[in-house]
This record gives structure tokens, C-alpha cells and sequence, in this order.
């Protein structure tokens, strides 16, 4: 493990900031900054073999699952601990607790040279992935898509909402068995809640649910939070105790309900909730976030709301969910844009956005003025989705034991830095 | 090769069932049963070195094709035997014999270790399959892919009717000569009967027939019938002699009737054919039937019509192919539920269809309350599906000898039953 | 190298005809012939060892470039050389000088063991195309898939105008760097001209045109003189200095257009226009191509103008650009078909086409009278297009110096012709 993922992760697991944690090793703040550069930095140092061997120590003794809440440590694989039904599906972030979700960005860690494209591995080779889409989404099926391919696999892609043998009265139990027969592994978009359960109750094959309509898309929450802890990781922050800001459609939207599902896992959050009157976050949510310790405010007042929050999660109004009824109080003035950024927020808050954004003049979500802030955080957040869904497609197929070491070069030659605006933020 | 397959093999190839087959070989019917049984099984036995030399030997002996209604023995390769015009393409059932189905099951069976996940091959690494489907067909689309993933070959998809340049005037010639230059193989589903085996006179390549509207879908009945002798191979049972009931649709289905003139180069088979009045199977069927010697019996019966049959094939109506006429006498009864199949069928009575069946209450269909019996086979089907494509994939581009020596053990986890109410039937 | 291509490779690079290198070389123009038959002809011998290093140092002393219309030789990879903004795109054939151009098809030469079946690689195994298809093309999209497939990677497709975030206001920005995190190169179809330079603007990942609307579709104008090249190669012209003719609609049609762009970076052609007084060549073009020294003819007769033209280029009218307007002077003389190839054109004219064509009775199109005459080489130029379009891949990712020293051989049976009308061609 390189130096700094090996110090970032020890922080992780030990749950310490740097500056706790550079107490607790006895060393200078200073110094413990310059051993988390990365190698290419001239102000990077190498740190000392004792304090490697220090913090190896302290780690063989603490605990897995210290930061867990409480109770005792839970030693299954992940596919177990996180099974549906005793099956290994992913149908609700309900299947995380802390210690699973932080296993899972272990292995996404471990995928990132394959996602970025420095390394292929074939541990997949031979599989099928069956993709149906009964509605379309095209970013996410060919994000799992690739997923799959990167670990070696092939993909049977259906599209769309003329699946021809439902149309015909075939069941969901039927169509989810014929095809359990034929690929290893299902990812179901469905326009029904409850939906893509039903799938997985036919099957002993894996079943991903990327999105059943109002109900869930787990990996969506999932890949938002792994951004959150590796934007921290590199700002020297912590999810716990952080300030997140959610701006947009909080009743409707059901990434903002998974996300805050799994945020309340972690401990001591604040969170702004920033919507018009008749789109706020059910009270069931609220609810559960407040048992769970956390602050909650809510405020229809973009600029009261986003000032001094670490993450500003911004999503766009569903327009299709409410054909012809009037919104109330939501008027341009929503907009989350260069100059409201700059006004109220931090040098280092992080912007996210599940994506599509609505990028055309005066639309209510957040604005293109912000392409090239390195705040903006929603293209990282995408391509985290690559190692966040072959770490899922890993465990839940037995493999994430076998692809550090199945890693090879790829042959040909990738961009250093994918989109155009990258290089300024890798430069921070 | 395991000592089952070996006596199921020789059993199949000589003809025999298991009676005749101990008598043949001097052993008691309970002996030769206890090699039979899986290997796991407590009850099973070794069989001695003996047996297995004197059963080498009857087979050697025994002149191939000895299963033939007659004629010559034709050695040639199975894709020159199965030739259409020539050239290795798959357009019509009438491109077996006898031999030349078994041949083909015994490719399929060297696929199962593939087709159930727990081996993988490479063998057509590089290949390309060009899936082109003018009329939706998900499972016929997936299933080939799948299968020729397995293979190793990748596929490129081209789905409904909106093949662009079709729709500008260009002949079924020039669109089979252009894709044959991009890929491999061809599998191509077309409304119109006939037309592909215009795309099949275009090219060289493999063209394979997956639906031609009320023309064929051989690659259904090939399977069908697979599964129909894997069955009867785990139950005793030999396809000579049987009983098959046909129900449904009999006029209109292309299935059954691809089925029905495969299942005639058996011998000494009793059809019942269950249809209403209007729906019956067409005359030139059921000459070709009589003129092989089977005894056929029609009947609007269905209570009368399963009593004692060995198979039952039940079929959907398909209700877009008469719109706006009225089906008299095909009524409520002629659903096949539970009740009906426990009053009238066997316990070895192996139940079948060719899917989607209609799942919805009411429907003149397989019932879904069957769900949980054993002798529901259609799972088996559309699993055997995979085995079979392979099977017609690997022999028409000539790779069906290099198979077993390039599996090698998948790296993922796979479920030990694909569907949960498997378990129940594998326990048998 | 084998003795042929070694031999045609030295005459296009240096420039020369038959007559002109066996004069160079001192030999009788008859002898050459016989090395540059295929070696499988009755009539082929081999080169004396003398000949060969005397071709050697001829080539060695010629300056790389000497073809080229002047200037100092670039020595840089091909990639930046045709680089778009920088960034390793194709959006238009300017990209290309002659010599880029050449080199390009050097590449091209190397797949064709690959783009013929007799050979695989898996050198961009690991790798994932994103396929955008906004508008159906399946026979260019499939084309790119299978190219990229028979390079080793994978494919992810998304057709259809229905790309689902697009439709919600997201921007081509967005969208484009999104796939980009997923994806290892994208290959665009839009109906907006200049649409796919956006894309392109927006990531680093290589982005091929695969036709904007009224603007470009470079990949095709390239397989095409690829072809004629080829063609020509067997036939013992030049480029230089040939006469074509195009037909039919010269106005709308971008690929005529990209064609004669690309044709004018050769010497001394003579191109004869043929097209209906409403639908003729863009005047800009003409100037083009004048300014470079080439001779122009128009003429709306189909028989002056096809009278002694080298390379016939064919083209359908798209209907769809002029919905209801009235096309005058447009009637069925203008279909190219058997009778006026034959008493119009030489016995090595070549016949070609764009595709898809008309092959409906009385189309204003290449009449499919022509199926059987060996100088019909469009399917010649859709095979080619597969070599073209792995090169393109192969030089944009950079592995194009790794395929010739991975290639296998592959392991499955392929027609020796992949049509059946072309055995006749071969037997030429």
C-alpha cells in the first residue's frame, strides 16, 4: 500500500482527524501533512519505518467495527452481512451498517487503478451481466454496464419498456428465473417500488436494484458518500461531525432519501434541508435522523441555508412527477450558481449533484457557471461510480479477494486526467 | 467421463432401456440402478471395472446411427451433415436426423459444466455474434447472446423494427452481405417466414434462424426435445415409446409444430393434441406423424387428453395473431393448474412450455400455482436453452472439439440452484 | 511482409506505377507482374533476394513524405499529427495530409488478418466503447463495435434519440464528461452538425464522428479511398491521376463530400459530377478542389459523364433532407445499372457506394443488377471498413504498434469468402 493510502485509511478506521491523530502518534500536524502528499509533491516526505510500524500496532489493536456505534464485531464476508433475505442482492441501503459500508470503499479503494484505466483485470471472465432497464437510464446502465466489463465480464443489455414477454402477462417470478438461467448477475430498473424485491425473491443470482421508481437506488447513495469520505480524505476532514447542506426536491427524490439513510450511520452530523414549502423531506426521515443524534434544519432560503456546509448536495425538481401541478416558491431563485457559491460557501465545500442536471438558462438546479470551480465535485462523483459498482458486483460475486492480485497494465494509453477541467482541481 | 454419463450415454445410444439394458448386460435392474444414482447419493455404487469394459465393447461394436430408422451411416461432420444448401446455417428443424440430434445433444451435454457456471472457456475469443431481431424477443435475443458469450465471443445487438437502413429501401441481400463482413455468426429473428433464409443465401457465415414468423424457431424445439431426454434420462425413461400431449394453440403456434416433426424421427410415440375446435394442428402435421408410424389422437379434452401422458406441452394463445376473431370453445378449462395436473398426470409426468407463459389470473395457461412442483420443467427448458445454443454455435463454426480441453474452473461464486424452488427438484 | 504487400507498399510510397518501378528497378514490367501475383497463382515466382535489397535501399534513401505536396517531413506519431485541439479525436477529415493518410492505411493493412477472421488480438482487452447513437445508423454503429470487439474490448451501446438525460435539459458537456468516467473512447452520431466536436471538447478520451447531421462522417470517406486504393493496388493504378465519377445526390450528401475532400490531397484527378440540376456539388467544394490543381466536369447525363471513369461513386438520394420539395430533372435514368455499366465503363472500373442502397425496382440507385459483376465493390468497401475503423481506435489509444506482434490465430471456422458472389471476384 502506498504511504498515503495507508495513513489515510488508519485515520479512517481509527476514526481520528489529523490533528487527533497526529497527537496521538506523537509527531508535529506538520509533519504527518507532508508524509499525506502525494509522492509527485516536492514538499512530500517519506515517514519513518518506526511510525509505520507504530501504526500498524495500533491498528492491529483496536477493534474492527471501532467506529461502529456499538456492539460486537461482526466477522461474515460482506456478502453475508449485507445479504437480502439471506441472498447476496443489493434491493436498500437498509443492508449497510457503518462498518459494511466502509468494507465496501475498501474494496471500491482497491478498484480505483482499474477504474481509472491504469490496470485491467479478467476475474470476471466468463460472466454475464444481464441489465434490464424497464425505464430508461442510460448513465446508469452503462455505468454498471462498464462496471462489469472492467472486471472482465460481458453484458446482455435490455432496454426500455417494451420487454417483450411481461407485455404478454409473463410474471415478474418468470422473467426473473428464465434470465437467472442465462447471466450471473441481474441489475433491474423498474418503474414499480417493490419491484425489483420481487425479482430477487425468483432468484439466487445477485439482483442490483438501480432504482424502482419512488422507492430505492443504493448504489447511487453509496457512491455519493464514498465521494464525501475521499473529497475529506484529501481535505483532511471527517464525515462525522460534517455540515450537509441538501438543496432541491427533498420529497420526491429518492437519492436524497437513501443518502440521508446512510449519513445517518455516521455521528455528530449537521444537516440544512433547503426546499419550497411543498417539497420538503418526509417527516418518517427527519425522524430518524434526529433519533440517530443528528441536527436538523430547514429553511426555504437557499443563501441561509448553504452558508458554511461542508457538502452542498444540490438535485434537480423531477418535473415528471408532478405533471401539471403548481410549485409553489420555487422560482429561479433556487439556482445554486458561481456567484451564491462564492458569497456563502467555504473554500473547501464540496458540490454534489446526482445528475442529470438541468444545465439550460434559469433552470433550478445547479448552475454550468461552476464547470471549472474545483469545488464542483459532480464529475469525481461519477467516476467513483465505476469502482463503487465493481466493488458491489465483487463482493456480491465472491471475487473482491482475488482482483488486487488478477491486476495487470493496461495496453493502451489513457488521458491523465479525463475531462478537460480536471487538471485544475488535481493541481490543488 | 463420470459413470453415469457413461451408462446414460450407452443406454441412449443403443437404444435400451433400463430393463433391457441390465438384461443385456447380465445385472440385475437394481444394480445397474444403484450406478445410476449421482455420486453423492448414499445408496450409490462403483460399478465394476468389468461392466464398464463389456459396455465399451457393445459400443464399439454397435454400428453408429444404429438408432436410424434405416440407410447408411453418415460420417461426416455434424455441420456438413445439418448443412443448409451447403453452408452452416440453422434455418429448419428438417436439417436433422436422428443422428444428427443426438450428435448435437452430446456437444450440448460437454456445455453444462459451462451453461451451470462452474467452468469457463475461451474458445471463441475474438468472435463476434451479430444479433439482429426485427421483432422484439427478449429471451431469444439473451439466451443466444449469453450463449455465445459462454463461448467467449462478444455480441453486437440490433433490436426492433427500426433497422435503419431496411427502412430505406435496402434488400435483405445487400444487409446480410454487409453485416457478414462485420461479424462471425448471424442469429436473426424477421417477421416474415422465409426471410431468413434469404439473409442465410446472402452470406457464408453462420446464419441461425431464431423465429421467421409462422414459419420456424428450430433452436426451440431442438432444446425442447433436450430437455425432454435429460429428463427422461434422470426418470428411466426412453423418448421411443412415449406419450406427449400438445395443448393450446395448435394451429397458429410455430413451436409445436416444429416440435411435433422433430419428435416424429423418434419411434412408436402416442400424441394426444388438446385444442379448441378452431385451433387445431394442421392436417399435413398430423399425416406426416401417422406416415411415421406414431398414433395421434385429437381431442377438445383436456381432462381426457393429459390422462396417462408421459409430457405435456402446453402453449399460450397468441392472441396477436387473430385480432378481432372470436376463439369458440377456448374457454377458462383449458387452464393447466395444479388440481387438474395431481387428478389426471403422473408423478413422473414432466410438465413443459415454451414461455412466456400468461401469469394472470384466468389465463388459458400453465398455471402459476404450479410453481412449486417438480414436474414443472420449464425452467429446465429455458436453462437447457443455454447448453443447446452453445452446442449449435460451437459445431456451426467448427470449435464443438476444442471445448472440453479449454474449461477451466469460473473464478466467481455461483449459486448452488439458480431458482429458489430448484432445490425442491434437484433433491428428487 | 509477404513479397506482394512488400512490393505494392514500395510503389505507393514511392509513387510509382508498374511501368514506371519496373524501369526504376531495371527489370521487365513483366516480371514484376509475376512477383505481384498472389503466391497461391500458378504464375507467381519469387523475387530474386537482389531485388529485394535493392527495393530496401531505395526506400531507405527516400525521404518519408516524398509524396507528399511539399515540405518538411513531421515526424510525429500519427495521434498527434491528426490530433484535434490537441486532444487525440477524429471530427473531420482536415485532420488528415496525404501522408497521415498513408500511414493510416499502413496501420489498416496490419488488421486486415484480423478484420479477416484468420487472426485475433486482445490488445485492447480491459478496454470499453461508449456507442451514442441520436440517431439509428445500426450498420456504422455496428461496424465500430465489431472493430473495436476484434481489438479485444467491449462494447457498451446506447441508441435512439431517447438517451434519457439529455431529454431532462442535461448539456452535450455534462453528458459527454459523465461517459467519460465510464468509457475508454466514444463513438458519436448526432443530427446537429458540429454536436460532436462539442462532445469532444468536453473530455480527453478519444471521440470519433460518426456523422453530425449536414456536417461530416469522416471514417466513411477514409474506408472508402482506402478501398479505392486497394482496388487499385490489385489492378496496378494509382490514385493519382484517376478519373472519377460521382452520382446522384452531389448537394446534401455529406459523404461525396468528405470523399472529394479527402481526394484532393492526391495529384491530377479528374472528377466527373453527375447530378440532377437541383442537387449539384456545393460550390466551395469545386473551388476546393480546382484550387488544387484537380480538373472538374459537371453534367447531369449519366452516360457522358460515367464514360472512361476509374472509380464510379454511386449515391442514394436521401429523401428525408427534402420532404415535399420537388426534385426536377430526377427520373430513373439516373440508376446505375448492368446495361450502362457495360457499355459505358471499363472491364477494371470500379463500382461504389456509401450504402445502404435502394434496391427496390426503379430506384434512382446502383441497381442490384450489378450483384454478380466482379467490378461491385461495395461489400469490398464495407469489409474494409472494419480494418479502417480498428486502425482509427488502434492509432487514437496508441496500441497501434502492439497488434501485429500479438495476433493469434483464431480458433474458430471462417468462410473462405465471406459472400457467395465473392469467389468470383477472388478468382479474378
Amino acid at each position: 500500500m502506498q504511504q498515503q493510502d495507508f495513513l489515510r485509511d488508519a485515520m479512517r478506521r481509527l476514526n481520528l482527524t489529523r490533528d487527533a491523530f497526529s497527537e496521538r502518534l506523537g509527531v508535529r500536524r506538520r509533519a504527518l501533512d507532508t508524509w499525506l502528499l502525494p509522492e509527485a509533491s516536492a514538499e512530500s516526505r517519506s515517514m519513518p519505518d518506526m511510525v509505520s510500524k507504530f501504526v500498524g500496532e495500533i491498528l492491529q489493536n483496536a477493534p474492527r467495527g471501532a467506529s461502529a456505534a456499538g456492539g460486537g464485531v461482526d466477522d461474515r464476508p460482506l456478502a453475508q452481512r449485507m445479504a437480502a433475505d439471506g441472498r447476496p442482492h443489493l434491493l436498500s441501503v437498509a443492508q449497510f451498517d457503518r462498518d459494511g459500508l466502509e468494507d465496501l470503499f475498501r474494496v471500491a479503494d482497491t478498484m480505483q487503478p482499474i477504474a481509472r484505466r491504469q490496470k485491467v483485470t479478467r476475474v470476471l471472465e466468463g460472466a454475464v451481466l444481464g441489465s434490464l432497464f424497464f425505464e430508461a437510464s442510460t448513465r446508469t446502465r452503462v455505468s454498471f454496464g462498464a462496471a462489469f466489463c472492467r472486471l472482465g465480464g460481458t453484458v446482455c443489455d435490455t432496454t426500455g419498456f417494451t420487454f417483450s414477454s411481461m407485455a404478454k402477462g409473463e410474471s415478474i417470478y418468470d422473467t426473473s428465473r428464465v434470465m437467472s438461467g442465462y447471466v450471473d448477475a441481474l441489475v433491474v430498473r423498474h418503474p414499480e417500488q417493490g419491484s425489483v424485491a420481487e425479482f430477487a425473491r425468483a432468484t439466487n443470482i445477485p439482483v442490483i436494484n438501480a432504482g424502482d421508481g419512488p422507492g430505492e437506488h443504493p448504489s447511487q447513495a453509496i457512491l455519493d458518500i464514498y465521494t464525501i469520505q475521499r473529497e475529506f480524505s484529501r481535505l483532511g476532514k471527517l464525515v462525522d461531525g460534517t455540515h450537509v447542506a441538501m438543496v432541491g426536491d427533498l420529497k420526491y427524490g429518492r437519492t436524497v432519501h437513501s443518502l440521508i439513510r446512510l449519513l445517518a450511520l455516521y455521528r455528530g452530523l449537521k444537516f440544512t434541508l433547503i426546499a419550497p414549502p411543498s417539497l420538503e423531506m418526509p417527516a418518517y426521515l427527519l425522524d430518524l435522523v434526529a433519533r440517530n443524534g443528528h441536527v436538523v434544519e430547514q429553511t426555504p432560503s437557499l443563501e441561509q441555508g448553504l452558508r458554511g456546509a461542508d457538502v452542498v448536495y444540490a438535485t434537480r425538481i423531477q418535473k415528471e412527477r408532478f405533471q401539471g401541478e403548481e410549485i409553489e416558491g420555487y422560482t429561479p431563485e433556487f439556482q445554486v450558481g458561481k456567484a451564491l457559491v462564492d458569497a456563502v460557501c467555504k473554500p473547501d465545500t464540496i458540490l454534489m449533484h446526482p445528475l442529470p442536471r438541468d444545465g439550460r438558462p434559469g433552470a433550478n438546479d445547479l448552475s454550468t457557471d461552476l464547470n471549472h470551480d474545483p469545488r464542483l465535485a459532480i464529475f469525481r462523483q461519477t467516476d467513483n461510480g465505476i469502482a463503487v459498482r465493481m466493488a458491489l458486483f465483487a463482493v456480491l460475486m465472491g471475487v473482491e479477494g482475488q482482483v488486487a492480485r488478477s491486476m495487470r497494465d493496461a495496453a493502451w494509453r489513457s488521458p491523465r486526467h479525463v475531462g478537460p477541467d480536471d487538471a485544475e482541481f488535481d493541481e490543488l
